[in-house]
């Protein structure tokens, strides 16, 4: 029933008319090797494969789940199989470096790619998606050996990865972690301890997988500042590369969850398993904000997915579940009914799914872009402070904003099909279930609220927010005087001097007590994000009135565009009000009255 | 896990405290059978065998699901058992007529006592649930004789019943329902057609089943004049009552849903089923509205039971789970870390949940005040009248405003579970997902919302809401003149005279574009319950000001209160602001352009 069909030209817009990827593209090293022709092609090809393989899987891993026996995890009926057709057709090696096997094409490229097979079976995806999150830590930290024998493999798909963080007294709080690792005479180190939540764990796809551990050296301090970074893999690798001996990691158990059924997320015993270094000791978590940030876009692109799945899921249910007449008259008066997409209410939640999948695919990709900048500018030069300041402000906005408006256009697509949205075979209550982890993992909503206005803007003073703001300022700039894009432009220009000035009376008061900072920390991340999708849904409206040709598809984005600005966008003033009602009525209850 | 404990003294706040059923009671007739010491009895009692019976069914509930075989139904295990007992206790006959075996309590006490048993285990409470639907249906359109032998077996709990009205093309639009009534010669009717979404339509639970079905008579007007109601039960009575010949009314299948699994969602087959006439032919949508009115309430219930649950397991593990530091200095030196209630943002997730709890509770007591007063009062009295207005304005409101704010509560709750939330063995994840159909069932949040707006606003050209307003500006007078009280008075006597402003420029622009009701409703029904709400706040947070002893709990109470004033009314500008957007912003856009 719950077919998709990837969004190719909404795609190519964003990239192409939207952010000139054009001229970005071109900019970069080897940037000839991926002229338009080249990564359009690559889309539509990427495209077929989720639409045709990927998707009809998505309900059976569902259904079927993960079955977990004796420390063997079996995937899906079918997930290996389209692992294998997915190594054999090269993808896994797309945006990797050509010196471990990779085909050098930008990482925007992947986050492309990946927006496509997440929205197709996010489960599956997940798969592949954490082995990135290894594979970068591998190249950013690991040695010349260690990349060759490790990230060759994960490279070509061959091997997966995972990252091991969370034990079960601890998740945000990694300062309070308790695996262990102590040295061998050979160098490498004894890994005894249980790590839960391990997602893409253990399964059946590849014949080894490479587990990225925190544990703590004996002598480690107390605390974040005593964690450090090991490869422990599940086999270990024998000299010429072959799969040797089992190591000591079993995966104990598959959790049983609300959704993403067909990705088994594994407790992992680690029972003095045998693991390597990686990184300086004691600043295993350095190391892994890294890896942290690309899995928070990666989880950004989730909210993303889920809100497109279920937009074309309920828009094609609208035009065809007849009920009920128009309020205006009968607009099929041949039939029994209307189709339900003559309802106002209806097409307010098909246009509020709409406007977060196509707003949320403008964040991603303009992160994504900042990637691209940051990996091929010179260190410390102007272009990269620019890509790493935006990106650590955006991050945490993409992270929390898109899985909140995802999980929020998820329940709208299901609501759209009345009681039938909460049968199984629409699909409808699946995306719901499966996009409801993006709000937890990779940090909740709240954490990444803190680490936005924490960390990301007052302990910046402000700076890394103006940065973003003064590209606002001179984009409404540019375009103030001309009259019919003052719907746009007049309203960004008001919002982004508020958020200034918001944020300087946040940090007021926070002088005063600092549990202003986590009373306002969820409401100023919101109201951040409908900002920021405001800035784009400026860019992509003016875009399209400027635009000629494909009347239909410009038209749309104009009146979504429209419909943002009008609709939803008016949430920031709860979010200014609440802010404003101060931490007193969340902290004056006393603990045991609640 | 997930244990539950009934809210009993905040349900005695409530009725006792704030709503005065000591009088309220009293002036029913044969009030002095249901004292203040008799109800709080009965509820001690209730909340025994929910808590110890009831709850710890819940999950097993949700593990096992129903299973068909053969269009048999089976329960999970325990349910019948626990339905045996409940019988046995005489729970089903509580609030009936004494006539037909009941016990004459009044229908409010009945609301009370439901929310704990739907708190507790809210797919096993359909099944009793469903049958007060069937019950009422009789009770006021059933003859003598239907009464007698089906009424009586529905009042003792020997038989349960359901409501058919769902068919596969037709869930909203009854006008377009298909099943059909054939005469018999001995004035029975041969009924055919297939029903769907039939809750606890088929299951083990008692040896009979009455259906209450929606069906065509063969001379029957098209759309909803020509739909007529019919009794059929799953075995046909022999004249002394027993069991007779089983009745061509067959479960087709059961849904796999996303949750409530213990309770059957039966597809029925009615094959020349033999049923009787109930009520007039051809006035069956208009007999169905008693029972529609009363199940909405009851779905409204809902609404407030999982965010009490939601509350419930997330305030403990918010005391217990210990991660990070408060932002203002350790609260929990001694140990690894301070526990989350701390942390202003997972207070800010408690208190959402316990002020839409607390709130949807004097809701919902509110409302089934009047439910007493009209079923007491004598017709068209103005007591008669005023209850049936206010009830006629607050039932839509009450459905949906307390089914999306519980579900908005049910996912914090899950939220301040981090990423243990998505895992089952806590239930915080089952309480979202068995809380997601009540936005759904017995009429979506967009059909509340144009029965509000619509029917209940519009239509009395304001006269019913007006009702309304003059009870909260009456409060208002009364208090505002004391100091203390300013905080909360002030601001609802603005909201209040918002709300006819809002209204007026609704009907206005209505005048000009029918539309505008429908771009408007779902805003214009979620302002109406966040100021309702804020009037029944209003009035607990000066009874707790007021009260003497128990002094914890009116402080909680006047805390909450003051934080739903502070940070959920202030939801009502963005609600405002859309509305005021107008219908443009939805109808614009072209169909062929979704």
């Amino acid at each position: 029933m719950a077919e998709y069909k990837a969004p190719v030209r909404d795609m190519q817009f964003v990239l192409y008319e939207m952010l000139d990827f054009e001229s970005h593209y071109a900019a970069l090293p080897g940037g000839e090797d991926f002229s338009r022709d080249v990564v359009e092609a690559i889309m539509e090809e990427n495209a077929k494969f989720c639409e045709n393989v990927l998707a009809p899987l998505n309900a059976i891993g569902d259904e079927e789940g993960c079955q977990w026996n004796e420390g063997v995890v079996t995937t899906p009926t079918g997930f290996k199989e389209a692992y294998t057709q997915y190594v054999d057709a090269g993808w896994p090696s797309m945006c990797h470096s050509p010196e471990y096997g990779g085909q050098g094409l930008p990482e925007s490229l992947g986050t492309v790619l990946s927006e496509m097979a997440g929205s197709a079976n996010w489960s599956w995806c997940m798969y592949p998606g954490l082995t990135h999150g290894a594979m970068k830590t591998l190249e950013l930290h690991g040695t010349e050996d260690q990349k060759q024998v490790y990230l060759t493999k994960l490279v070509e798909g061959s091997w997966t990865g995972t990252m091991c963080l969370t034990e079960p007294h601890c998740g945000t709080d990694l300062g309070m972690l308790r695996t262990r690792a102590e040295p061998n005479e050979d160098g490498s180190y004894k890994i005894s301890g249980t790590k839960i939540f391990i997602s893409a764990g253990e399964h059946d796809l590849t014949e080894n997988i490479v587990h990225i551990v925190l544990a703590r050296l004996p002598d480690a301090p107390e605390g974040t500042k005593g964690i450090s970074l090991f490869i422990v893999p599940k086999f270990l690798p024998n000299a010429e590369g072959s799969i040797g001996e089992r190591n000591a990691v079993n995966c104990g158990s598959i959790e049983h969850k609300m959704g993403i059924h067909g990705n088994a997320t594994a407790v992992l015993n680690f029972d003095s398993a045998k693991g390597f270094l990686i990184g300086p000791p004691n600043k295993g978590l350095n190391c892994m904000f890294t890896f942290m940030n690309n899995a928070r876009l990666g989880t950004a692109c989730q909210g993303l997915a889920h809100a497109e799945v279920g937009y074309q899921l309920s828009s094609r249910y609208a035009k065809e579940r007849l009920q009920m007449r128009s309020l205006s008259g009968p607009k099929n008066p041949e039939g029994p009914a209307d189709p339900i997409i003559v309802h106002p209410d209806v097409r307010r939640m098909l246009l509020t799914q709409r406007a977060f999948a196509e707003g949320g695919r403008m964040l991603i990709y303009y992160a994504a872009q900042q990637v691209d900048i940051q990996h091929y500018a010179e260190k410390g030069s102007e272009a990269d402070t620019n890509a790493d300041e935006l990106l650590a402000l955006l991050t945490p906005i993409a992270k929390a904003f898109l899985t909140e408006t995802g999980f929020e256009s998820s329940n709208l697509g299901m609501q759209c099909f009345g009681g039938h949205g909460y049968i199984r075979e629409w699909g409808a209550e699946q995306n719901v279930r499966d996009c409801r982890i993006s709000m937890l993992y990779e940090g909740t909503t709240g954490i990444q609220a803190l680490d936005l206005l924490g960390r990301k803007v007052l302990l910046t003073q402000g700076e890394t927010l103006k940065r973003f703001t003064k590209v606002i300022h001179k984009f409404c700039e540019a375009h103030k005087d001309q009259e019919e894009y003052k719907e746009f432009i007049d309203v960004l220009a008001n919002y982004n001097k508020e958020w200034g000035e918001l944020t300087m009376h946040i940090g007021l008061t926070a002088m005063e007590n600092p549990e202003e900072v986590g009373a306002a920390a969820v409401d100023y991340l919101m109201y951040s994000g409908y900002v920021t999708l405001a800035y784009l849904w400026a860019r992509a409206a003016i875009v399209a009135m400027q635009a000629s040709g494909d009347e239909s598809f410009y038209q749309a984005k104009i009146h979504t565009a429209r419909f943002y600005f009008q609709r939803l966008l008016p949430r920031t003033a709860t979010h200014v009000a609440t802010i404003k009602s101060g931490a007193n009525n969340l902290m004056a209850m006393d603990d045991s009255l609640f």
